[in-house]
């Protein structure tokens, strides 16, 4: 298969595959090559521990460490051809480039889980912090940087779809940065919780006890230490690591995923023609339907949304890969070789709302009116509430009815209060900022600035001091850094592109 | 992407992308070049549509057919980079071959899911009745033979696990040629239901009414019955075809996948080394544990099992992508370019069941073994029908208590029930096959034979009068029979391959 | 558990088991005490063919059947608690209430699964045909009669979110008179394909051939005909009915109700305050929120969605229980108890659905004024067309960039296409219903109308030729008519009752 | 719905509303009745906040205190019947109980889901510290004690189902031990991270704000506070909580669900006649089966993985739940109300497997028999990794072709290696407890016993100091005390049954 469009799978022709930047920061973890190079990893390991207990020299163990460094993944599934068995095959490549002194030592002790678990959790592991968390905190100081912006802005609060009581947009995007900030946490641990194994084909430590009886464990943690990873807690498995590991990563990135999905599904939302309140910055080379020329959607949130679909049900699978029979049935090895597609789209749907973000423009105006054509409805909460803390004691249906009446008379509610005696004399009692949420139901947003801004500050602190130590050592920083640069437009140029469009004549009402 | 071990998808690298048969059967129907190809001929068709209702000449239409033949999906690719809408691409790349005079005939009417759902019903029929029933019927027919072969081979039917009553090894595979065959008409009746649609951006015909006011469908029906396909029933659509059509053929894909999951358990667990009663066929150049070098295992199986478990769960998409708002959003969209994978996973599994049980070696011996030491506990059930039907009043717990003697007094249940007077006085009113089933009772395996070769006749029938006339046309048959002759050993040669393994002194045990 | 509101299913305390009505039609169905019933049911048939046979005499046989009509569901369960085997329990609880020579006639032949998986057959068939498509039909009847007053009255069709182009609103639910259709008859056709056996404890017939040795089958054809039910199409099954039967019964099902789910989300998103097409007749006693008055809610097409949200992913388990070990292993057996609530959700959503119609009121006036909002971006397409049509080469940039410019300089697009000599000689060769659609964008609803009738005028065909027949001998008439009378506010009423609601002061637009 | 058998969900009827002793554990948290308990104590304690805050007296929140012990669901469905929300019709039952000066603080500032989102948490708190890991760690212990007991019995270790190398059953079990305690781990820290919220409608604190306007979360803090519960980290919330608290705990269950799942896997295969390692005590008045009177299955197992098939997928309508429309829409208010079951249902396989442990009997002696029948293929392993340790160059194909020869010529491979002199010479090299795993393979167990003691020790420690303190001071001990004792046969007594059984003629063998 010689041509990305001969794929079937839209990861490999259209999404990662296709994706020049994606695909250079991915490919070395989620590859199938990459997969052989971290198990060849495991086997030079493997062979430097060996040494280490002197069951080879130090010479035999260096010349199985070039030769893990030289075989190709290419080179092994055509070992398999022939010996139908995919990590045997593996260790035939690395003995063909070994003396035969050397070639004993390969893959000893070992059972081709230990190699491949082990792999796959340290994979997972890198992929985790050195690409996928460093996107997802990218995602979250963007929505920092906009509840920021828009912290103060008013907009209606949405409950059925349906106004409710008012908020501030910057409120609104706060909610996702807490939400997601608590799977960031989530996703880390988990990432940092992934085990690995050397206990043999059915984790006995059958093998290993040949060498050392009183506690093979020392020689797993050894060799499991070099590579930065640790056995289950108590240094027990099947065949097989125990799958709860691999099924917290999995389970951490899904419910990410789903913050993601109901973040795009809103955004996506408030680009409604009636709604207006978001809408796609407009280029003019850009299509927005094949048949429909005016059309400018908003594709990108519908992809999240769509990709979140495609991913989310994998989670079942998961589950039924934590059943494996006895010290382990094969009926988890296909299945379990999809599960690293759930981390490439969810990565590439990070950045794809971290792209989408950076295209958005918000209408305030549009918000602004919005809220106003709910005005009169929206006071019969504060309305109430001010009733009952005065001690009326049918408030909820006083306001309630007050509001029938103000509908049938079309005397706005504002007003329709003060003629009211009972009333009135509640009112004189108000203060002066209660009294300003009956006349202004745009200043009802409660604590909305307040909370949004502590929100991001706590978030900002918690990525300070949890994640950064871990992601900015490890993470390629120039290509963060050329990764930030290239994104176009940027965010931090948002505010200069609008008002490029906007003197060039385009509102934020026209899609 | 241009290395196969960049890919992420394991069916890319590992299943359909490394199985040369299998990808030169798929890719034209399930690759991105294939549904760019039928996209193409959607077009290709609409321009011929045009020329028959004179809206351009055929002239012009020749031309723009001809163009949708050289246009490539590496192309179309290219020009969505610039143009951010993949079907204003592949029109654009249309249009840039052509005469400046055919150009706006290109796509005219058409909104992409005119296009991309037509082309994809397309593809997914061609693809079903041209790959993947006849894949099925394959191993319908392979399924067959055995069950003529071994119609008459007693085995002990199994509930929970634990001996029950006898049937013969026929009559097990016959229930699942039975199912098979329900769920092949099942697939064969969803693919032929697959509908297209041209009703345009929001399904009212729209723009086809400026053409023709009076019935639009008219057009329509014309366009896709040129390519074999029907609109909805009720000529009626949103932007996209009623998803329920290929609903239907996901939901029994899956279903049928779940039959050849359920045939796939049963199989691997007759390989159990404490029931061996079906063993894979020893070669001396198989490695079946990187570790263990004396173990055969039922990978093949195991492995059919497992890709149900990565497909299954995505029926979950399929649900929920019938869900679009209004006239459509988009959020089925990278979804829906997922569900092609569903196929290819199952058709790979179909091929990789047709290998497996050309590998197999059924212990006959084994079977009658294991069915004897059960013998005394199978007759309890005849026993106690036997005194029913002769008025024996509480004949269920008497036969329990009779079991229950034998146990505690290692009296055969055969010979302890003739020195009961009570039982003897109605053993002597039985007819010689009662009497000879409470003897031998590998003889009560009741109508098995009867109805594993009634199945089968049925099966065949079916197929033949069905099946045949459809996919026997449209099918390379040269390519059928070159896929025969190439598996290894084939099943015809299978009791020549045991009888070699034998004389080389291997016994069906040794796994 | 005498107590309602111990249960723990919200079906029981909530849905189901607190709407009388429901409760009433459903419970002889669903209920375990009616499973009991039909399994009684299937033991008493059981006897009569018995005696048909002559195996037992007729007043044996009515001995049965008479205490098969006296067996308690409460009976049974506490002779469970004993047997710690329900169906031995059954068993027991008729024998007690026969006499002596009977006794060994009850459940003669049967494997507990003979009684279970037929009597299951039969309660859900008859729950689909006397319930659940009464239901739908007077969904799809209400839809129909919706349709036909709306077939007219123009909306925006709406993709992405955003205004597309234009249809009418009867265009709009006539898409899903016809996806309900196809639903109708799918799960119309899955509840008639339902099937029984009576092949015994491994599904050879082990204990009936002892009987009658040539064709036991003949026997279970003979029993199940006398339910009205077939056994599978090869007369062949394990100790269960091939699972498949009930698998498509459960996808018609889903199926349908995502057709449901995605007609409940359209409608509550045209309740949005923004959108405002459609709203929730306002009650005065209704509560919206508990703490803010005003709100009215469109709780109903929510509750649809969400029950389908809670339903839907049963599939999942649905498809695990088509795989049953060898001849039967037990895991299906609390899981297949729970798939009685699915159908029970889907027809009180069913239910909830029409009473939700039967409460809304259409805002006509809302609906042209949203789609006028958008008139100059809607003629971009049919100008589009039409410059194609008559030969204009980049009709569609060309389009665009006309919108383009309308938005620039605030001309309409309706007035600046005339101010362009070259898109005004080929507007002057327009026919007049041409001119038309692009003067007045409302116009532009191409074949709504034809189709929106076409498609109803269909579905009541198919109703009352297929459909009818069966559902009409069957179902209660008196039942459906008193179901009819009591719905309030019927949907025949509606018109009076908005007009009540408007000489009452209310407009549409209060929410 | 008077009648249990009326209902029809499994476990209202059959599981949780049949088990009396369950049912009096679990009705406080589960039932509809506690759910609206818990909410009534939510409004309780906002009326000792309110007093707190001198909002209203302590005399009238000590009367609302009082009204809400009152309130009855049966009351409040009445009400909701007429009132059409069923918090406003639980405010109306308290309010309706107390005098007028106190109705208006009744609910004061409170949205309905400050309620019902806390009293959730509270009952999920609740229901898994008090009831889910009591009875998990009961289940735990009982492991424990098992793999104490079995810790030093060989067991023939299998991978994909076939005999691999030989552990100890008690290893065996402790790999579940390790698995379960990082679940119990797990559910323990989501269930104390529940959190509840009072920040009203939007989120936003606005109604309280007009309260407290510098730290509305302040009076939040202090309500939640006095329930033992948290707001969000970071104080903040739509009109719900943030869902993830809740997936978290779902999550938790679910995958030590799959823990459970695959040990009773595990179980019921080792029951399989062919194995026969384990089997359940055999009782005289059991029924196996209703036709035949010998079978005696492994049907707890059964059930676990069944309610798992039921219960697992669950997770996707949790992962859907995760997605609200802006500050919240209705759509997740049914299909939460169904999270409950998951629980239940998870709590009652947690109890039957602890009955199902306590009702099998191990047949050591089998076990023992199963792994001899290996012998010659186990010691390939040992075999070519002690080859391997002492530079044999191709020591696994060595050890390949020497087991080919011993299968050939049926020279066992324990005698055949002594026969080859160059093997020969290696073996005059080992130490005497490699050579004794050459001569016995029951030897070559590994670290089995090591690990399984190991791991039940920290296992032990675990439960002392992390989840004692919390479990054992809010469990009723009485009740658990009492559960222990009514368990019959107790595991305690399991030697003594096993050993009368015995006496009784009953040997391991008979199913």
């Amino acid at each position: 298969m010689a041509d990305r469009f001969w794929a079937v799978s839209p990861l490999d022709f259209r999404y990662y595959g296709a994706d020049k930047r994606l695909f250079e920061r991915l490919h070395q973890y989620v590859s199938e090559e990459a997969y052989i190079k971290y198990q060849l990893k495991v086997e030079a390991t493997l062979a430097l521990t060996l040494a280490d207990w002197h069951v080879c020299t130090k010479e035999q163990a260096d010349e199985i460490v070039k030769a893990c460094e030289q075989v190709t993944a290419s080179e092994v599934y055509e070992e398999e051809h022939r010996e139908h068995h995919v990590v045997r095959a593996l260790v035939n490549c690395i003995q063909r480039k070994v003396n035969h002194s050397a070639q004993p030592y390969v893959h000893l002790f070992a059972t081709s889980n230990d190699i491949t678990d082990t792999a796959n959790a340290l994979r997972l592991k890198d992929l985790t912090i050195n690409v996928i968390l460093p996107d997802l905190v990218e995602l979250e100081q963007l929505l920092i940087s906009l509840v920021r912006r828009y912290a103060d802005v008013p907009q209606i609060g949405r409950t059925h779809g349906k106004h409710a009581e008012p908020i501030t947009f910057g409120f609104a995007l706060a909610t996702y940065v807490s939400r997601l900030l608590g799977r960031v946490q989530s996703i880390f641990n988990s990432a940092n919780n992934l085990r690995g194994k050397f206990s043999g084909s059915v984790g006995a430590y059958n093998a290993l006890s040949l060498l050392e009886p009183s506690d093979p464990t020392l020689f797993e943690k050894q060799l499991l230490g070099k590579l930065g990873l640790k056995p289950s807690d108590g240094s027990i498995s099947t065949q097989i690591v125990e799958p709860e590991y691999v099924a917290d990563l999995a389970y951490s990135a899904i419910s990410c995923f789903s913050v993601l999905a109901n973040l795009a599904d809103d955004i996506r939302h408030l680009h409604r023609t009636e709604i207006a309140e978001v809408h796609q910055i407009y280029e003019v080379h850009d299509v927005g339907s094949s048949t429909m020329p005016h059309k400018i959607n908003p594709r990108n949130f519908e992809h999240v949304k769509s990709m979140w679909k495609a991913m989310m049900p994998r989670m079942i699978t998961v589950f039924m890969d934590q059943i494996s029979e006895h010290q382990r049935d094969l009926t988890n090895s296909a299945s379990g070789r999809f599960l690293i597609e759930l981390f490439v789209a969810f990565d590439y749907s990070v950045s794809r709302l971290i792209s989408a973000f950076n295209e958005i423009s918000v209408d305030e105006a549009r918000m602004r009116r919005n809220l106003e054509t709910s005005k009169d409805q929206i006071i019969a909460e504060p309305l109430y509430i001010l009733l009952a803390m005065n001690g009326v004691s049918e408030a909820y249906y006083r306001a309630r009815d007050l509001f029938a009446e103000s509908d049938t008379t079309k005397i706005p509610l504002t007003e329709l209060i003060w003629k009211k005696p009972d009333i009135r004399s509640i009112l004189d009692r108000l203060n002066s900022a209660q009294l300003e949420v009956l006349r202004d139901p745009a200043k009802y947003v409660g604590a909305s600035k307040q909370r949004a801004l502590t929100v991001v500050a706590q978030a900002e602190e918690t990525i300070e001091t949890i994640l950064f130590p871990y992601t900015r050592g490890q993470t390629n920083d120039a290509s963060l850094a050329r990764f930030r640069s290239e994104r176009r437009p940027s965010y931090q140029n948002m505010e200069a592109a609008e008002q490029e469009l906007m003197a060039a004549g385009h509102s934020g009402l026209h899609e």
